[in-house]
């Protein structure tokens, strides 16, 4: 991946051709992976569900990475209420089809980090596309 | 991996129990994943080589992330000359590990995103413990 052997022009707007760079460009943060985790393997859909996980993410944060996460397709944003307007969050196929990387990451941290804890059971989310 | 489901105390400093947001407090921003994937698929190990991959790496976030990745236990630092002053960096087996995790991101990354390339031949690292 150096600039010597990598020719080809980049995405519009990422820093390289890199594939991991380019995931890193969307969820190269202490926040987002966690979102995803919260729907892909905990099926959580609404915004106090997200809150409530144990890393307690600032609401602004949260609302944030929502939107990020909407507009990178990772996501689908359905109401389910209209007044006051109440919405629903699921992954789409794109977004769901980073549990390979969760699930790696739950394994290494699981490996090395004492004292850490994998929920005893995970659940399948509803997939929107 | 809500607070009403894990008792267990989070491991010191951490955000919480989960595995993967313990891996998020370490290597979780733009940057750290991308100096691992460097030394482990890449064979890079001099601060130069770091700084000539295609992202462009500013250099005092690469000597905070280096510092970052010694002090988690993931890379070591070996002095190869001594006036003036040349380290090389090296892969622990536990920064070595991360493995799995990278290479999820490129096939995630490979699928999802267009106009990305994987290098034709990733290199074995040499691993210090």
């Amino acid at each position: 991946m150096d600039n010597t052997n990598v020719k080809t022009a980049s995405p519009e707007g990422s820093r390289s051709t890199c594939p991991i760079a380019n995931l890193l460009d969307i969820v190269g943060d202490k926040w987002t992976l966690l979102v995803v985790r919260d729907l892909l393997l905990l099926s959580k859909r609404r915004y106090g569900e997200f809150q409530n996980s144990p890393e307690a993410i600032p609401t602004n944060i949260l609302a944030d990475r929502l939107k990020r996460l909407e507009a990178a397709g990772f996501v689908k944003k359905e109401f389910y209420q209209d007044n006051p307007p109440r919405a629903e969050y699921f992954l789409t196929r794109k977004g769901a089809d980073l549990e390979p990387v969760l699930k790696a990451m739950g394994k290494w941290g699981k490996q090395y980090i004492p004292g850490v804890v994998l929920p005893e059971t995970f659940l399948s989310p509803e997939i929107r596309d």
